[in-house]
């Protein structure tokens, strides 16, 4: 295969020793697959925003969009760090979802064996994907709020063209994605509050008329509310999951605290021209540099950027010996989310079984 | 105590025959501590809807407000019956809830000794209350969104009142309620997305004025992804839950998914003039009439009506009789939420322990 550039956006906190894990994991499969990959920093995250006013700076914004193939990011953001409105600054997310218009966030939620969870569930049991719209809903109001000091409103807007794209993408990942909800038949749930809000109504109306192009999945529905009980309740029946960008957010990390916690869950983030690929999870300032930190989803987000790039038996060589880890007992997870063998020892354990 | 007039709406679907049983269990109670309690049934629903064109008759709404002490409602709503913009009519949440002003929606979440839950938790360690902010945040936009064949929208706007007046039920409910988070330490967690919206950051700014008045009581935070996730993993930390309308929706039916589904949460609405208590759950219609249905949610509702009027050794006697016919077997909830003796038989398993 052609050699690949990828772009590396270290982050803040517990950023860069995540990323150092999972280059050491990309750099060992290449090796093995015989793959040509260049990394290249580039800068982003909250740390830059203080040095430089922009979260990323618009110049490395531009090489991202025309001079790698992906981009594997770093969680980041610093609590200090923020806007007059209160909110965060250095986050990232509206520079890059937006200005590279990845509108489909692609968080699989897969119970490995050897993984301590909280719910009465097997491996097999819970293995379904989220596709969380990434452009629009309420986060379209990020950074655009308005407010005064007796009311403050953000708007929770949807379009046309952004839920045809993001429902068409999770039926075709229900044609083709290698996991299947236990009943083995393929459906798309689409998750909306449609009886309440006219935004969410719209938003099952398209899903709606796109569906109707595959006769061959099933469609399924749950208001908000009913999808969060039964991600609890009943994780087996998921296959894909649709939603809007705010509940995406939400579903996808009640269903990390199924799968054994954020450290274990991986996220893409795909556009029709770029794509990035990181951890769902922040950047945990106060446990960065001490080798504490799981870096599990960072390394299941460059396998994920390896299916990206068509490498999938390399990428499937890093989530067997990701799976095989923690299957073995080599790496174990504690009480607070973090690996007895440390960072660095989860990413020998795992370059150890490629 | 002086006698009290009780309006009840029986609703639809699944919703008469839950409030039966409810009234059945509020009759008995009253027997036995000596209370005078009148039912009178006010219309209100679905199926009001489609017979008036209201989902409450206005003289209705106007009763509710001036000649009750307290109103118990059944699940109300028929998919089938919708407005023009796709949303349901007759649910009633906009109508009791604004026409009432019961900005307080309460809701417990327990779990009790002899119920089947998906998670690893014993009772005890799920113990916690969720106070919903009920007349503004994003349902505001109900009945009040925009939209064409391009694009729709709702707003999510909180006030400086809403905020406030919220914070402070929850603070106050902290100091007063019977419950505890495992640790014994009083906190109230304010539960919003204040790192990337506007209007979230200005509902944590009230609960931090607010909170300077409690210093008896631990403030806490939760981004609402990292609310999702810890309610599953650590439920024993939470004690009282504050939060903006939308999210209170969504994670009080989290919530009921570890302590045994829907049928097991009960709600009370509540302003400074009126009150109305009601299960969490929907009104079921596919299984309407067919001694099918759970009560607890509407019987425990119930308790929380006589805790209102003041009747707390009542309304500990039901929820002690709920409890027992858990523990004790006599009550079995199968893989569907349904009672394995029938909705009757649990009305009766409860009257008998009372
Ligand atoms: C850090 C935060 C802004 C971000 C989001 O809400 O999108 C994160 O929670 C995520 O899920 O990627
Ligand atoms: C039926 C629905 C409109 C209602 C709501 O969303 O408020 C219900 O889910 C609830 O929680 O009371």
């Amino acid at each position: 295969s052609p050699p690949r550039r990828i772009a590396v956006i270290r982050g803040d906190g517990i950023g860069p020793e995540l990323v150092d894990s999972a280059v050491e994991v990309l750099s060992a499969v290449a090796d093995r697959e015989g793959l040509e990959l260049h990394f290249s920093t580039e800068p982003g995250g909250a740390a830059t925003y203080r040095e430089t006013g922009h979260a990323m700076p618009p110049e490395a914004l531009d090489r991202l969009r025309t001079e790698y193939d992906a981009t594997l990011k770093g969680p980041v953001g610093l609590p200090e760090v923020r806007k007059a409105d209160g909110t965060e600054a250095g986050l990232l997310g509206g520079v890059l979802r937006l200005g590279l218009d990845t509108y489909a966030n692609v968080r699989p939620i897969r119970l490995l064996p050897g993984v301590r969870t909280p719910v009465r569930f097997e491996p097999g049991q819970i293995d379904y994907v989220i596709v969380r719209e990434n452009t629009e809903g309420l986060y379209l109001s990020r950074g655009a709020g308005v407010g005064n000091e007796r009311a403050a409103a953000d708007q929770l807007m949807v379009t046309r063209e952004g839920c045809e794209r993001i429902v068409r993408f999770a039926f075709e990942l229900a044609r083709t994605r290698s996991g299947a909800p236990a009943d083995g038949r393929r459906r798309v749930t689409c998750v909306d509050k449609s009886n309440v809000l006219r935004s969410f109504a719209f938003f099952r109306r398209v899903y709606d008329e796109v569906a109707a192009d595959y006769p061959d999945i099933e469609r399924d529905y749950r208001y908000s509310d009913a999808a969060a009980h039964d991600l609890v309740a009943d994780p087996a029946h998921f296959d894909v999951i649709v939603t809007e960008n705010f509940l995406g957010d939400l579903l996808s990390d009640l269903g990390a605290a199924t799968v054994g916690g954020l450290g274990m869950c991986p996220s893409a983030n795909i556009g029709r021209a770029s794509a990035y690929f990181e951890p769902i999870h922040g950047s945990a300032p106060g446990i960065a540099g001490q080798d504490r930190a799981n870096p599990t989803s960072q390394v299941l987000s460059s396998a994920m950027l390896l299916d990206h790039l068509g490498e999938h038996s390399a990428a499937e060589r890093i989530r067997r010996a990701v799976a095989a880890a923690y299957a073995e007992g080599a790496v174990e997870i504690d009480e607070r989310g973090q690996p007895t063998c440390g960072t660095r020892g989860v990413t020998r354990a795992v370059v150890e079984r490629l």
